[in-house]
Formats: structure tokens, C-alpha cells, sequence
């Protein structure tokens, strides 16, 4: 008597992720009930196993865990392009853009950023904003799996601009204002869709609130159990502003409030020194790597392989397409090998299976997730993306005596060669085609918006200031 | 009397490349006659000018000249994912490969190199391989440009691997073999298919030949015309062997023979120093950079933004899908104006506009064919590439106060947007369907020819010192 289930994928290159590899399966296939796996094994024997209600051929491709952007500011992908190959981006490039992008622009930005991950073969997305009517429904209604980060940020209007050297001033109304919008939300959201919603803590940064506001968030934080997401030493003004306030790095600081322990996930470290790296590490903090938009931004290469290195989890993000320009963990995946080899001139630094684990199921464990994502394993979340290994630039597949399916998947994979994907045990992706988004509209109510902020832009004295102008006038854009 | 025309491609964001910069025309159209671009302009003026045979609306697409990959061995790519993460790349993890890697599996791999590279925008592949039955001819069927290197290497076979710290043995009548064969393929395809086919001359490398054929060939190529397409400084292993056996470095050895000037193509340059970059642009050298597969082998990023800086020309290259695992222009466009940021820990090193320019104008120029392709221009060929800006990745477009379709075709395309290539007036690819080519043969060809060499490396009692066996027990691959 076989056992009835819903699905049954079959005579796919399997990569599990577990055990300590890649946990390759040769003719796997792999069994989901409801939204969950129920069994993986080789196709002959789930075949005699289980009764399925839909067989889906999976020959010629790889079976992977959908992949996870660790963190991701998703209203930001109207502002793709308009802000690169320039220093002080923040300041000389995106600040009329960031006025212009007010809150009626933001779901068609995360509409935008999604649909674009989904494509990728990305599942779970750590999206980090100021919540906006809509937000959280958007993620409810695509299907994708969420870690939604409600931020929360102290500093007055235009601390940054106006600071001239002196510490940032603090708007303590606006923080809390902010503190208790993400209370509100956490509420509602955590757990919400059958546990496919999460929400963490987002303080967005050490040097952005004060000291009073970081303890309460920490409290309110170990009190409801949300893991707390934030953007750490992430850049030379970071360290500047904390030395200038308190006298102190930003890795010291957080741990005087007692923020390092692994309810911590950090994202950039790009200013973390050696040895603060090994103290993250050895309280059990996890590190966010953002390696395309550090290296456009910065040209710096955070410490991603000495975190790993040391044991620490590392998780993968593509930050924002504003400064990154694609939402795309194959990207990421890539950059952060290649990348690493350059730091240390060394070829063997950040091997595929390496970027492939932080892709997946090093992800899953850097956010709180290892127990029900990352891997191909019973009992977990039927998170799966199929990738075809026919496309031209995966092929030829050869298996012995070096099998090379997961350096092409690293080294070769463009993110389009994803057929399928689902979340939860349902299918969000059909041979690429959405099911659950209307791409069309995504992509027109997108540019509409775009047009929208540029006009606004236009319109802002201070656009006289960009500095790509220069490039502009001179015919290089 | 409107001019009868063959082809008007209509409302395209065009970029020309014409001037210093990327020559934007907004609602821009382009007339080709022929082989070749008749004239280039605004859509209004052009449809009032010309009676096209065949319109076509290219809205929403980007109009740029097709991509130039300016060093690749096509005959490699059957090894794409064999050998990545490893140091000493070509004796541990290559060796038994490069055996079993015999000529009657060349074709093979050339056909799946050139249709991955049509895939994503290339139309012309300076080719650099041992010369062998159908190779030329294949280029001359498929369509696309081709700039051909018939190498010409003197070493003793097994020279490398028993050199044992003494400098490498050659065999004269091998080096004359192939210099006569190189000789008697350039007489045959040099300037064939109404031009479309032209011969470089390919001295492998200056420890690779004795000082008597190198000088040999440079008069060869002198009283023929030919350029000079050679690697150059690329590696410390190089260097080691140019002291060792004339005492002094690659670039000195060259200058004395009288090879630095305009008409040598030098690749790679991973290991020249700052005053050798100098030197060779002085001399008016051009560079070949192949980021993408020097950051993967050897964690180093060559001196292609000073070579740029100085005033040289440098143009991109894949190398090969064994070492670089991709061949894409978008990927090394990408690669090359991020790895030399972080070589530079500066955002404004090699902006997108320089990276566009090395894979199309300035990459042309660098190999000798700045007057005929690498812009849309009249009386250029028409080398055309059309991409779709609809697609996500590269969604929104906006147009000022900043325009962000270069940034986004740098940082964010992946080479699947390229929706059509024309070569030489003709079309090869049209939405993302090969016409010259049948896909699905190309790439059973291709499978049956790399599982052949497969069980050939397993034949090889070598194959048990692969460094990568290692990684395949430990479940990795």
C-alpha cells in the first residue's frame, strides 16, 4: 500500500544542503505533503513508496532549497541605476532620489524587487523598511516566504546632512513613534500565514539610536522572542559617529548593551576589525554579507570568509537594487567567492559549495531559520526552487570523476536558468512563469512610479547638486 | 524619393558608442544596408528618409553594437566546472582533463562556446586554439565574426610538468609545425566571408617559444599584415621561467625583440608591473583582460583600470568556460568594473560607461577593428545587438535628471536580456531563437563529447591525484 501525497518530484540532480556538503543525490526525488517535505531518497524507491497526486518530472535539472536574501530594503528598486560609479553615494547621488521615494511609491518597489527575486530562485526574503499599508499583505498574497524587519531609527530629520562634524542629532518622538509602529506590526504579522511570515527587530543601526532606545528594543525583543536585524560597522561614517558619540567602536558598543548573542544578525561588518570579527563570532552572532553592494558602493570586500572561517553563520543579501542594481542570490553567491579569492589572492578562499551553504541552508541558520528552511530534509518547509541544467551556459553536466553541477550552479548560474519555484509547497513559479503576480502589471505600475519620483527629482533645487550630472552632460549615461 | 534600404530598426534607446562616451539617442533608429549601417538617427527623420524591405520596432530595447570577446578558447569549454577552488589550477585539477581533451572533441566545444556567447550579445570571438578541421569553417557557417588565432607553441610536450625548476624544454620541429600551419591558415581565412573572418598571429606566450621563432613570427606578421594576439605576463609561473632562463621579465624580453607596438594584442597582463603597463601603453600595445577567469584562478585583479588610465586600449575576455566557467561579456563587463573598485577601494574606478566602452568600441580598437565594428556608425558593419529593457532586472528606465540604462546594463544584466544579434547585416539570433544553429545538437554534442572525456580522465591512471577528489569524497560537489 503506497503512501498518498501531493507531490512527488523525481529524477532530479538533488542538493539537499545537508550534512556538512551539498548533500548531492544522483535520480532524486523528493516527496511534499501540505507544506512540508515528507521524504527524500532515490526516485526508484520513492516511486514505490508513495501515490502521488501530480508527478513532476524533474530530468536534467537541479532540485535546490529556494535560496534566501538575508536582507533586502525592497522600495528601493525604483531607484535601479541612478546612483553608481560615484563616492559618497548616500549624499552626492541618492539623496533628492531618497526625498522623491515617499511612501505611495513603496509597494510598487517591493512588487517590483519580488517579482525579480522569485525569478532568481529566491524563497525567503528579510526585507527591511519602514512599514507601509500593504506591505506584509503583498508578502501574504505572492506566496513568498517573509522576514519582515519593521525598522526603527532615531535619528532627527536630516541628522546626516546637517551633523558638520558633530554627532547626529536624535528626534526621540520619531524613535518612538518608529519603535511602537514595529510593536504594532510584530504583532500582527509574526507568525502570520501559517508561521510563512516572521517579523524581526530592526534597530538599523548602532550609530541611529540612543543608547535608552537600543536597551528598550533589546528588551522588548528577548521579551517576544524576535531575533533583532541590524546593519552593523557598515561603513567609515558609522565608526566615525560612534567614536565622536561615545568614544567607542559600534562592535564594543553593542556589546556593553548586551546586543552580541545569536538573537543577533548583522549585516555588512564592512568596518569590522579582525578581532571584533572573532568576538561576533564567539557570542554566536550571525553576519549578513551583502557583497554586490558593498563592492559597487565601497569597493571593499567585508569579512565574509573570516567569519565563516571562525564558525560564524554567514547569510547572503543583495541590499537594495539602488545599490546593487539586481536582486539576485546567484549574483551574490558569485561576487562573494570571487570576491574573497581577490582579498586574500587565493583561489581555494569561499569554494562554490561554501556560497552555495550561505545561499541556503548557512542563511537559513544566520537568520533563525535553520529548523524549517535551507535544506532538502523531512519535516522541513517545502521551499524548492528547479533549476534548468540544460541551459547552455550549465551545460555539459558530467558527474565522475569530478562532478561539476555545483561550481557551474556558483560560477555559471545567471539566476534565469530557474524554471520553477515554490514556497511552502506551492508553486510560485511555473517554467517561469509567475502564478500568483500579474508581471505585466508589476512591471508597468513600477515604471509609472519611476517616472513619478524622476519628475519629482526634477522638480527638487537640490538635483542641481548630483554628481552624475557631470556624466550626464557628458554623454557617459 | 525616399532611399530604398534593406533593414530600419525603429524607437530603440540607442547607444552608438560614437564620441567618448556611450552616444545615447533617445527614440533612435538605424539603417542597414547589407553588410553594413547606412546611417543612424532620430526614428522621425529616418522613417522619412528610407523605404525599408523590413521594419522593425525595437521599443523598449536597447540598441547597442554587438559585444566583442576579445580572448577565448572556444575547443575548453567541454571542461566548464571541472576544475574550480584550487590552487595550481592547471597541474592539479586540469592536467588529466587537458589529456583526454583530444582534437576530435574540438568542434564540439567550439560549437557550445559560440551559441552560449550569441546567447548573451557577443558577435565577434577572438578564438585562440591549435587550428583543426571544420574550426574556421564553422565560424564562416554560423555567422558571427570571428578573429582567429592559430597558436603557436614550441614547448616540449610534458615540458611544464618535468621542467622540475629548470627552464622548460622545447622541440623546434613542434614550434615550426605549427608556425607552418598557422602560416597556411592564415593564407586560407584571412579576410574570408567578405571579411568577416581575419587571422591574428599566436605566439603562445614568451616562455612558450625560443627567441628564434618569436622573431620569426614578429616578421611574419609584419610582412603580412597580421597582428599579434598573445598572452603576456600572465602569471608569476611565466615570470619564474622568463628569469630563469634569459634573466629577465616578460615585458623586457618582448621590447628587445621589437614585439611592443600598435599591432600586439597582450592578455592578460596579471602579472605586469605598473612601469611594464606604462611601457606597453607608450608603445601602444593594446590589453586583453579576462577578469572574470584570472579572479576565479588566481584571486588577482590585472591592471586594466592603469592601462585604461594611461590612455591604452582594453578590451574584455571571456578565456575559456574551463577556467572562467561563463562565457558572457555582461558577466566580464560586471567583473572588471567591480574587481578593479575593490582593487582600488574606490566606487568611481571604471564606471559602467568604461566597461561598456572596453566590450564594444574600445575592445574593437584594442584588436586592431576599430574601423569597422565596435559602434553604430556609418559604414560600420552592422554588428547589432538588441536588448530588452522590459526585462525585470533592468526595470524601471528613467531618463533624467539621470538616465540609468548603462548602469543597469552593466550591473544588473545578465546577457539573457539580449532578445535579437545581427552579424554583418544578418540576423542570427531573433528573440532568443538561434537561426543559424540548431540549439538542442549543439548541446547533445556537446554532453556526449564531455561524459566521452569524462570516462577517458577516469581511464587516466593520473586522474587519482586530482586535488578536487578530495572535495567530491567529502560530499562537496
Amino acid at each position: 500500500m503506497k503512501t498518498p501525497i501531493d507531490t512527488l518530484l523525481i529524477h532530479g540532480h538533488v542538493l539537499t544542503m545537508a550534512g556538512d556538503g551539498v548533500g548531492y543525490l544522483a535520480d532524486g526525488a523528493l516527496a511534499i505533503q501540505g507544506n512540508g517535505i515528507q521524504d527524500v531518497g532515490p526516485t526508484d524507491r520513492m516511486l514505490s513508496e508513495y501515490e502521488p497526486e501530480n508527478t513532476i518530472d524533474a530530468s536534467g535539472h537541479a532540485i535546490l532549497p529556494g535560496l534566501i536574501d538575508c536582507h533586502v530594503h525592497t522600495t528601493e528598486s525604483l531607484l535601479r541605476g541612478v546612483a553608481q560609479d560615484i563616492p559618497d553615494y548616500m549624499e552626492k547621488a541618492m539623496a533628492p532620489y531618497s526625498r522623491a521615494l515617499t511612501s505611495e511609491f513603496w509597494l510598487a518597489g517591493t512588487r517590483l524587487n519580488v517579482l525579480e527575486s522569485i525569478k532568481a530562485g529566491t524563497t525567503t526574503s528579510m526585507d527591511f523598511t519602514l512599514p507601509y499599508p500593504g506591505w506584509a499583505e503583498f508578502y501574504a498574497q505572492v506566496g513568498v516566504r517573509a522576514r519582515l524587519t519593521p525598522r526603527i531609527n532615531e535619528l532627527a530629520p536630516n541628522a546626516m546632512s546637517e551633523a558638520k562634524g558633530q554627532p547626529y542629532a536624535f528626534d526621540s518622538t520619531k524613535g518612538r513613534a518608529e519603535f511602537e509602529q514595529a510593536r504594532t506590526f510584530a504583532k500582527r504579522w509574526h507568525g502570520a500565514e501559517n508561521g510563512r511570515i516572521t517579523v524581526m527587530a530592526g534597530p538599523q543601526a548602532p550609530d541611529m539610536l540612543s543608547r535608552e532606545l537600543l536597551i528598550e528594543i533589546k528588551d522588548w525583543a528577548e521579551r517576544d522572542n524576535l531575533m533583532i536585524h541590524m546593519h552593523v560597522a557598515q561603513g567609515d561614517r558609522e565608526i566615525h559617529q560612534m567614536q565622536l558619540r561615545l568614544g567607542m567602536r559600534s562592535v564594543a558598543f553593542l556589546d556593553e548593551l548586551g546586543y552580541l548573542n545569536d538573537q543577533l544578525f548583522a549585516v555588512h561588518l564592512t568596518e569590522a576589525l579582525d578581532d571584533e570579527v572573532e568576538l561576533l563570532v564567539q557570542r554566536g552572532v550571525s553576519m549578513g554579507v551583502c557583497s554586490g553592494c558593498i563592492g559597487l558602493l565601497d569597493g571593499i570586500v567585508p569579512p565574509a570568509a573570516l567569519f565563516h572561517s571562525k564558525g560564524g553563520h554567514v547569510g547572503l543579501g543583495t541590499d537594495s537594487a539602488s545599490s546593487n542594481n539586481c536582486i539576485n542570490l546567484f549574483n551574490e553567491m558569485k561576487l562573494t567567492a570571487l570576491f574573497n579569492k581577490i582579498k586574500a589572492r587565493r583561489p581555494d578562499v569561499i569554494p562554490a559549495w561554501v556560497a552555495l551553504r550561505m545561499a541556503t541552508i548557512e542563511g537559513a541558520r544566520a537568520i533563525g531559520l535553520g529548523d524549517s528552511i535551507g535544506s532538502l530534509e523531512c519535516g522541513k518547509q517545502a521551499d524548492i526552487i528547479l533549476v534548468d541544467l540544460g541551459a547552455l551556459n550549465l551545460s555539459p553536466v558530467v558527474q565522475a570523476p569530478i562532478r561539476n553541477i555545483v561550481p557551474n550552479l556558483v560560477y555559471a548560474a545567471s539566476g534565469h536558468e530557474v524554471d520553477s519555484v515554490m514556497v511552502a509547497g506551492q508553486w510560485i513559479m511555473r517554467h517561469r512563469e509567475i502564478l500568483t503576480l500579474d508581471e505585466s502589471d508589476v512591471r508597468r505600475t513600477a515604471q509609472e512610479a519611476a517616472v513619478g519620483i524622476s519628475l519629482r527629482v526634477l522638480a527638487d533645487p537640490q538635483h542641481t547638486q548630483l554628481g552624475l550630472l557631470d556624466a550626464m552632460q557628458k554623454g557617459r549615461l
